[in-house]
């Protein structure tokens, strides 16, 4: 039997080129191999955003403009809305009763996460309890699959907790879900921090090609290098970075060797960056562009994925309600 | 316009007649006054009975049989069950978000229960978060009375800022329900303690007249009257705060000086009592029976009583959603 993946994403708006690398791409990748559901997480991004709502819907619809232009299928995988399936908040509820607070409390990104966003007041009730909310998103459709990064495993340990928790008082009803590891390279933005939105250093899937080719001519190099005549190296190039992912390698060959002697400048390696980086997106913007233009193209999707998904989950809340003698 | 009246009470089974005198009757008093929604709090009662939950739908058939034998009426009220209508479970997720931690730390119940309640491990999240389901409860149909005792203010208090919080972030969705005090005599039971399922010192609304009969012979009086001859004091006697409540003014005028100078014994006190407790409680015992001979008397009840609710929620849930704009 298939595996099943479940994975979502908040909606954060249009993605930039380091969410494609870390999480999308891959999500495009295994919906040959498993079961997929990939969905929005509108209802998680109340955690952190519940005081300011106002672009949660834009957000959305750019967000899935990009999954689906790059190459993320509606016919292979259900696509969703968190919202729209409210067995999540259901089976949240279920699973609070069941879920010591000394088990949250322990989550290591809590108190971090709670540290590092200062403009905001994370102590709320559902903030504390997002891992419940993640374990109802998973098993409601009996995942088995996770893809996480490793700084993401704690959760899912959480999920796993609280699953087995279940199966213990009530019956065997959810499978334990594992984790599928996956590989997500921190790219750097134009200014050799982790690329982030909340830095405005980001180069978007929805950019034009104008607008990329000036931000990555704009984008920082080898720091030691000051003059044109000085040599390079492309291990510390912020720019580069990116070459060793559009740039193809007989290319790259010659580049490398070509800024350690100084024989290329920083602009020209540059332009040479653009013009791949276009050059591959390409395709995938013209499919953006031509979605985009249909303005009901993101609502009825999501609405179509969110019935096939609650079709499963109706039946999965059956079995647990019936466990559960209620 | 009418108050809208919001309460529950959670499926513990067929009532005793201290819940009778507690809540019921107050319940049956005020649907000819408001526009009342009693329900089943299943969910409720997760909070606490999440490891044993094998007798809940005999407790909900069980109570709502007394409910209705006694004088609720489905057509002046809706009467239904929380657990099947989803939206409680949606608006709970919604406002646990905007719910800090530390209003549901100080409720002042909270460490109380956890102390008192010994053999369950009350340390969950459900536990911990039951006023923001509380508050879900009434504001989802736009409550503005809530029938409460005084050890509930400080909940219903939770319910007022949760309320309040939610107008402030997103517009004016929901009326501030405000409490509706209501006297809630404390009944003794056989032995003199509270009457309490628990204590096994209860009588039960369902129970015979040869039951109760036998249970009231049964009941402490006044501990200081060892014979016969003694002198008792109705003040001090445990059977006496049921006479107060069964027996007619001008029998007590009898019974209360024939008691100081011992003229009349407890088993002949006692009799009078079980005779006028039954007298009182014989039309609704048959009813019951009546009831209680029809399989699917409270299911139906509840599954029609819950989809007039779901009209009333969806429309309220429409415009949370609204105000969310998710």
């Amino acid at each position: 039997m298939k595996h099943r993946v479940v994975s979502g994403m908040r909606p954060t708006g249009k993605l930039h080129i380091g969410h494609y690398h870390g999480v999308l791409e891959n999500w495009i990748k295994i919906q040959d191999q498993f079961d997929c559901f990939f969905f929005v997480a509108d209802w998680h991004s109340l955690t952190t955003e519940y005081a300011d709502t106002a672009a949660i819907r834009d957000n959305i619809r750019e967000m899935v403009l990009d999954w689906i232009a790059f190459g993320l299928n509606p016919e292979k995988s259900i696509i969703f809305r968190q919202s729209l399936v409210p067995h999540h908040a259901e089976l949240n509820l279920i699973l609070s009763m069941i879920t010591p607070v000394s088990w949250l409390e322990r989550n290591p990104t809590y108190k971090e996460l709670q540290d590092n966003i200062e403009h905001r007041d994370l102590s709320t009730f559902g903030f504390l309890g997002y891992p419940v909310l993640m374990a109802a998103d998973i098993i409601l459709y009996k995942g088995t699959r996770v893809p996480v990064g490793h700084d993401q495993l704690p959760h899912l340990e959480i999920t796993r907790e609280i699953t087995r928790r279940f199966n213990h008082l009530y019956g065997n009803v959810f499978p334990e879900p594992e984790a599928f590891l996956t590989q997500t390279p921190k790219l750097l933005g134009l200014d050799g921090r982790k690329m982030s939105k909340s830095y405005g250093n980001s180069i978007y899937l929805s950019d034009t090609a104008e607008e990329t080719s000036k931000k990555v001519l704009s984008m920082m190099t080898d720091p030691a290098r000051v003059r044109r005549a000085d040599p390079g190296e492309p291990d510390v190039c912020v720019a580069f970075n990116l070459h060793r992912i559009y740039v193809p390698q007989e290319k790259l060959d010659e580049i490398i060797p070509a800024c350690r002697n100084a024989t290329i400048g920083c602009v020209e390696c540059k332009r040479i960056l653009a013009e791949c980086m276009n050059d591959h997106l390409a395709p995938f913007r013209a499919k953006r562009v031509e979605l985009s233009s249909k303005p009901e193209f993101v609502e009825e999707l999501l609405q179509d994925g969110s019935s096939r998904a609650s079709l499963i989950s109706d039946a999965v809340m059956a079995e647990a309600r019936s466990a559960l003698k209620i």
